[in-house]
């Protein structure tokens, strides 16, 4: 991984050249983050492809095998925050990429025409995409591993990417080559659009593959990795046997699970859609409770939903889906969210800013809370192109806006997640100040984190939740630059010789816990940085003001951290 | 005018104080944005009623009779822009809230049912309005007269305003009692909607009037001063004939007006939009082409336009409507025109906004260009309520936000006026650096404006436009301030005296012009600073990058001040 590839769409040119010495200690969003910000004018339109860039990079572990280690880290200013973006994905893409070589792939300029992109071991190409264009992300992926082969890994995008909408995904195929893997958040499917690239064709079969520093030792660093995870109770039993919708329950029951549109944190229909309800429909209908998004992986918290036919309707059925498109809907059939996000996926969207929307839409009239059937039919409506189908993906501001609504649970243009920031106070911290927007990917504070000093946090108190989040998006940058999932933070940040020892063997030594921290520390104040350029002030770092004046049912909470400490999270 | 009303919506309030000693030589604009800055809280949505306030205020010439002199200033938080806004308008009412003798009446809190405030000499009263919601502002007009009598003053909201679309306008009344005056841009409408407030109704009839401080000297003074309104070409030959509309020829040969959504600045149909043809059109039909908007006035710029058949479509048909309606969309028949600008005040609609969301809406594919009976359908969509309408109606931004586009004429997130930057490069200025956001009233520098000790100005170079800017934004705020119109300038910056004179008769001693630019130079402080606090920063202080790199047909020209220049434009 000691190259990075330039690709101008305008004219064609590709470009390879040795890793800058200044970001020889970058990988994944660590080096997206600083590219973006060294090279994409702040001020740009992020649709304005001469100008804006979008960045793929693989983490240093993403081609070691290691368990939960073969993320992709995707960056470019977004269309949906007008800041900087770091949109993260699983899949296979990360280590194809990787085992080609590349560090990085920047895609500048834009096309009049649209393509494909295609890298192998022989060679690199731009070729025409005028067939794909309009067609689902499915589809369009079956057509290109019918041309270039089964083994490819892609990033693809969707009707939605091709509309330059911003709240359109890319797509990561998984294992089995299916794009259902979406870098989802903030718009970067549109930034991709706005260059006319339809997708990235990897194939690095009979690549020599770079040799890791100590191969025996990466062995048993990835084999003690990978018994540690199985070994806790998180991502050795909660997700493998329930996925990430186990955290349902949990949630529902702290009271913090946004339900009609963030106006309740208890879902009556909670249960419905919960992870004992999931997996009794997936068990029942033959579908698979456990699937891995990369090679690898021994938590495999992704599953394969069936609908009643026994035909295949969505893998990946995740918990931030269903709550933004189940309770936050007030719906709780599991076939409807099933539905809803096999449409996001077909037509490259993220699901998370798009039940968001759809709930701010109900609460403005648009639709009727509960009404699945509706629901469907407006997602289907962006897939159309229509007017109403723009405006739901144009993102929950914009619906906002056009609805005269002050009600809409976003910070920096950006809806927020599966967590209502009133009862989980350390994540509302990180909605607030992530450089990213409402993203609980930049430093989700579940409850009971362990503070390091302090012990396990209680979400729901005011103490502590400024240090648990600007900790937790230290550790989220980190894991972000290097490929790790999410998940694997839980016996890492228990013993993080575990992460030591792989990078170690991966890469060569010369890692400290401290030093993958300030790693994240830099890196978010890149962003910050970058944001800063763009036009972003303390301003922006705040929660809409309902957070703070309207009660949550049923604990009555708001979210009661003083704004002069919020601000403090960031601050060096 | 030594009482400031406040009116609390939330518990019916009305509590009347004198003016208070730091505000006591402000009027109009300064004294709307000053209590915008003191009282808003920056951050605040501005659809929430509980703490965006609406301030309206007479100047200190609007009770004079003054020609010229009596408009009204609204201010509030802008629903379109995020930041403060003053909208302006002609009609009656500011003389009739002077006559009371209100300087400002203050709406604070927002009410749950819908109501008119009235105020006469004997008292004033919130009355239920909800048989007038969503009924047109002209028909909810009629009903109010009929209530209240014929020679109410109003300001009024129409479904726009209820509906809070970001583009809703607060329609004032002119001298018959048509609600065809608006303070239209930024989204005032809104916020009167966001408090449930459908107009307010004031009888001024029967007071006895606050004498001037010197009414021998003031006759003397306005008499004076309509004579060199008179005498001055622009305002006594120009404007009395064509009205504004005779800036379609100037501006087209200039290469400035704003054609296929700023794609060109020349419009082959220009002949068939201009102020000639308006003229014979006016006058084959039997309209008005000369008409006041406020009693006094000489210019009397204002005209009614009919239909073929006789019937008055519009009055006030404006340049700034005929070009974003017209050129601006490639339509060049003035009953189109005209006929867009009956809907945009039947809604209540700042007609600027809505032509250049439509323009993009053109550019984007939802309209060809040119289809003046799809426009009109398109407006209509906006009084129903449909998606589609929504979409329009949240202003040029959103919609080029939805259609994933990139040339939008828009900065601070409201459009631009009729006046392409690249060949009006001062009112580029204006544009990029008023609080305002891209708002021609802020300081439009026409051709050939004179910069006191430099002489007549050249709007196609780039030397002079940021001092031409500031001394224009200034003389703006300053004019805005004291109820007079913008057209009284011609006479005024030749001979400040003229104004100087009328000041003292009204309000007694102690005017100088220095000190009236002082009064403008402060008043667009305090709005930047609300801005800043609001979270606008240098990077909001820019036009597009379109207009730096696409060069404007026919004359090739972009705009090419330096971006340090401009930011120079506000600063101390």
């Amino acid at each position: 991984m000691n190259k990075i590839l330039r690709v101008n769409l305008t004219n064609g040119a590709m470009t390879t050249v040795p890793v800058p010495n200044r970001w020889r200690k970058l990988t994944g969003r660590a080096l997206t983050s600083t590219i973006v910000y060294e090279e994409v004018p702040p001020t740009c339109h992020p649709l304005d492809g001469s100008k804006n860039k979008l960045v793929f990079s693989p983490g240093f572990l993403s081609t070691s095998l290691a368990s939960s280690a073969g993320r992709l880290s995707v960056g470019g200013k977004s269309p949906l925050t007008g800041g900087i973006k770091e949109s993260n994905s699983g899949g296979t893409l990360a280590a194809a990429i990787g085992n080609l070589g590349y560090r990085a792939i920047v895609l500048e300029g834009e096309s009049h025409r649209w393509q494909v992109l295609v890298l192998t071991k022989d060679g690199m190409a731009l070729e025409p995409a005028d067939d794909l264009v309009g067609r689902t992300s499915y589809d369009a992926a079956d057509a290109l591993r019918r041309r270039y082969g089964q083994r490819i890994a892609m990033a693809i995008i969707g009707p939605a990417g091709a509309l330059r909408l911003p709240t359109a995904a890319i797509m990561v195929s998984d294992m089995d080559g299916v794009p259902s893997r979406p870098a989802a958040r903030g718009g970067l499917g549109a930034v991709m659009g706005s260059k006319r690239l339809q997708a990235i064709v990897v194939d690095s079969g009979g690549m020599k593959k770079n040799p890791p520093a100590n191969p025996k030792k990466l062995r048993a660093a990835t084999k003690r990795f990978a018994q540690a995870l199985m070994a806790h109770p998180a991502s050795g039993k909660s997700l493998p046997i329930y996925g990430t919708d186990a955290l349902v329950g949990p949630i529902d029951r702290l009271g913090g699970l946004p339900t009609h549109n963030f106006r309740s944190g208890s879902f009556e229909g909670a249960a419905g859609i919960g992870g004992e309800q999931l997996r009794e429909i997936i068990l029942a209908r033959g579908g698979k409770t456990t699937h891995p998004c990369m090679p690898g992986c021994v938590v495999q918290c992704s599953n394969i939903y069936l609908g009643p036919d026994g035909v295949e309707r969505v893998r990946g059925l995740e918990f931030e889906t269903i709550v933004l498109s189940g309770s936050n809907l007030s719906i709780d059939s599991l076939d409807v969210v099933a539905e809803l996000n096999r449409l996001c996926n077909l037509y490259g969207l993220d699901t998370i800013e798009i039940g968001a929307a759809m709930g701010v839409a109900m609460d403005g009239g648009l639709l009727s809370f509960g009404d699945g059937a509706g629901a469907v039919n407006m997602l289907g409506e962006i897939g159309k192109g229509t007017p109403l189908g723009r405006l739901i993906g144009s993102g929950a501001v914009a619906v906002g806006r056009a609805l005269g609504l002050t009600h809409v649970p976003a910070v920096k243009g950006q809806a927020m997640a599966a967590y209502d920031p009133r009862r989980l106070k350390g994540t509302g911290v990180t909605y607030a100040t992530s450089p990213m927007g409402a993203d609980h990917t930049a430093g989700n504070c579940l409850p009971n984190t362990v503070l390091p000093g302090v012990g396990p946090i209680d979400t729901t108190k005011r103490e502590h939740q400024v240090e648990l989040s600007r900790y937790l998006q230290k550790v989220a940058a980190a894991f972000d630059s290097l490929g790790l999932c999410w998940f694997s933070r839980y016996p890492i940040l228990d013993d993080p010789t575990l992460l030591l020892d792989m990078l170690e063997a991966q890469v060569g030594g010369g890692w400290t816990w401290d030093g993958l921290l300030d790693l994240g520390w830099q890196t978010v104040q890149t962003e910050v940085m970058f944001n800063q350029a763009a036009g972003f002030t303390e301003a922006d770092d705040r929660l809409p003001d309902f957070f703070r004046e309207e009660p949550l049912p049923p604990t009555g909470d708001t979210f009661d951290i003083p704004q002069g400490e919020v601000l403090q999270t960031l601050k060096p």
